[in-house]
């Protein structure tokens, strides 16, 4: 029996399951009530099951239905359900669950760039230390909020006197240079990376300070609240870089936790100087995917045929069926 | 016999005719003569009316020409004729041409918007109330025109020096965050409302100035004028509430006017807080639509075919022929 | 026997490829050894010609190889080999080679433009003539390398210590305004300017300043490396100004040396006051066309199929054989 393509409703679920159909799979989603008109409309999900919380999920409840769903991860998904809890379930997820942990935790993630030659911006180990503008992240903090933007050591504890949960925090240098979040799908059928595309995250309100006049602009703190993403291409000549960043990434990864594949990203900025600086990496698909609903301008290079990150994860899980190697997929 | 799909060379024509044609219509546009090799590149008028002035497609000249004829009215068709005309003139218009005249008188549009209950920027009754940076906007300015961003009521009194028709304008709170411009259909045949893809407006020279070092841009007064469109997709958990928007804006029509069919769009800022704000409704379709001729993002998961806002109406207008009820379409 | 479509393997490479196998060419790259891994993921070079430098090409090796290929220049290959050396080549160029001397040196480039009627930024002759924010511009420096921003003739003399090639630059007022690169090609078979679409660079740091608090941006020197490119849609009544500077371009050019003839760009600074400014031409295929695999906003309005820069060039080819015309094109 033909598995059923499932994912939580939010993040990338449209084009996640749009995807799935296009390559024969019948598709589910979870989700809460407010989400249920979108799949309506969309008509991209053959079964709708609705949740009053997404833990309903990791119960018995569903033991049955879920016994022949494959579930593809993506950053709610996560968020909602927790990498800890994911690890223990029984579910079946498309991907390496165990790189859900290495993208999560912070520590963890800086030592998967660090051996992949991948360059970070500088962490500071205190307020005391902060030399140059910086910004602050928390941990577990998801899409961007509650991050914050200080020029030196005084804003730092100024702002900081607003913050509740302030034991959990890294104070990282602000690197100035423009955005790229490239897009990859690694086949562990096939040993081969791909390269899918590029976004730059919309973020509100840093994306709006710049259309006003700063003596006005310079009295808001800018915030990085992801809202959407926006459309984009690289230089060719950088292209070299990029790959080697993502098979970097893809070789470590076979050293600290047997492997990632499925789709990843790696959100860098890019400075004058022709540099990258991993910012974060997601160790499923991005939103940013969504863009491309029908192909990028990359994946139009390579594919006769519309190919989104959604129908590349179908479509492996369906050459995993053909060679019997499904099992290997999920893990 | 079939009817000819007609509209003013501008705007969104280039779309229009194409889509139209995508669904087997004749087209006609009615322009002036510097846009007539567009038209002549673009190929998608079988028909080129070269007038002086936009008004003479009112006068009688045309009475057996325009008999077969529908109208697809848009930004700058309500412009070059004025709501006013559209409202006592024979020609047949795609839509309920009443909305024309709620989204162009401000005291209706906000009515419009409140009873929908959306939220706008606050207004202030006069410049000695400004107690924040506002924008200043004038009545019938269309594309952004003339307005201009003031930060305190020192800043209104000296920008107005150098304004002629100061009579007529609107002191609105400038709301900080993202923009995004979501593009509806409403199907009055079908009573759904799909959603067609979101834009960016791109202005001039708003959109310049946070590429200058700041002590540059400090002495430039940003100004608004719409000039084009850039894409985006949103936050995937914010459809909801995009959709709710769009409902919410229908359901109010029909109180109001007898009800808003065919392309429509909410211009709106996100804040940080996740709340959208609505700048303006577009109770047509908008040139951001101009981005997604074989579709957008959103179209592609619904449709398993190139659909743009053009084409749509186009659709609607067939199925209305086909059901014998086109004459509910044009009013 | 059919000639085999080539290019130096950087730039706009893997369209001109893409395209020329959409319409049946063989292919093949030149390219250094990093490059390789991207052409073996993109399958759009049939042969992949390593070298150490691209001078390589122009010696008597490649002399048999070369005798059927026609090579589609782009603004790496016209960097890395230099047009001075394209000139005296034997090697068989799509396109009018002495354009590429045209677009190189400035005071030729600046001629033609005002040959067009195209308005440019005012050239200061000297430091002591600056009355305005200005952009030094370095001759020869490819992709906006070098390029920086002076407030006043005081940050000229400062920021030009740091500089060691002084002798050879401009001195260019800073026009404020909204950017557009329109792509054009003009068909010397057809006798026909098609607009092709547009795009906005995007510039490390430049692109970036805008999202930090004006007190630190304040202290970043705006820098123009191009990076990457994003996609836009001009309003529609723009239009005819965007074919009539591409008219004037082509027909100044015949004047001044023989023609312009394929694919082209001028790129644009739009004021506020709706004048075009141009900073720039490119007189052969820009990277902003890698967009646009499938075909641009505007190709899908006039072509039924998938038309990218890349594509059309290639059926520009076909055409010159079919019709006994090619040498026409190769000059």
């Amino acid at each position: 029996m033909m598995p059923v393509i499932a994912t939580i409703g939010s993040h990338s679920s449209l084009q996640i399951l749009k995807g799935a159909k296009e390559e024969g799979f019948k598709t589910a989603v979870i989700t809460k009530k407010p989400m249920v008109k979108i799949y309506d409309s969309f008509k991209v999900a053959d079964e709708i099951l609705i949740v009053d919380n997404y833990s309903d999920m990791l119960g018995e409840k569903f033991n049955d239905k879920f016994s022949n769903f494959i579930f593809i991860p993506h950053g709610s998904f996560v968020e909602y359900i927790g990498y800890k809890n994911m690890l223990k379930s029984n579910l079946k997820f498309f991907g390496n669950r165990k790189s859900l942990e290495w993208e999560s935790d912070r520590r963890k993630m800086f030592k998967w760039l660090d051996d992949s030659k991948i360059k970070v911006p500088k962490i500071f180990d205190g307020p005391d230390e902060i030399d140059r503008p910086c910004i602050i992240k928390f941990y577990g903090a998801k899409g961007g909020k509650g991050y914050f933007f200080v020029s030196d050591e005084k804003e730092f504890y100024e702002k900081m006197k607003n913050i509740k949960e302030a034991d959990d925090y890294i104070i990282q240098e602000y690197v100035v240079g423009t955005r790229f979040y490239p897009h990859y799908f690694y086949s562990k059928l096939d040993h081969e990376l791909e390269f899918f595309g590029i976004d730059i995250r919309y973020e509100s309100n840093a994306d709006s300070i710049g259309r006003i006049p700063p003596k006005f602009s310079d009295k808001i703190n800018p915030t990085y609240v992801v809202v959407g993403n926006t459309p984009v291409v690289i230089r060719e000549s950088l292209l070299p870089r990029v790959f080697e960043m993502g098979e970097n990434l893809v070789n470590a990864s076979k050293k600290f936790f047997g492997g990632l594949w499925g789709p990843f990203c790696i959100e860098t900025i890019l400075t004058e100087d022709m540099e990258f600086y991993a910012i974060e990496v997601s160790a499923r698909i991005v939103a940013g995917t969504n863009l491309y609903i029908d192909g990028s301008q990359y994946t139009k290079i390579r594919y006769d045929e519309p190919m989104s990150t959604g129908r590349r994860i179908a479509r492996e899980i369906k050459k995993g069926i053909e060679t019997g190697r499904l099992d290997e997929l999920l893990q």
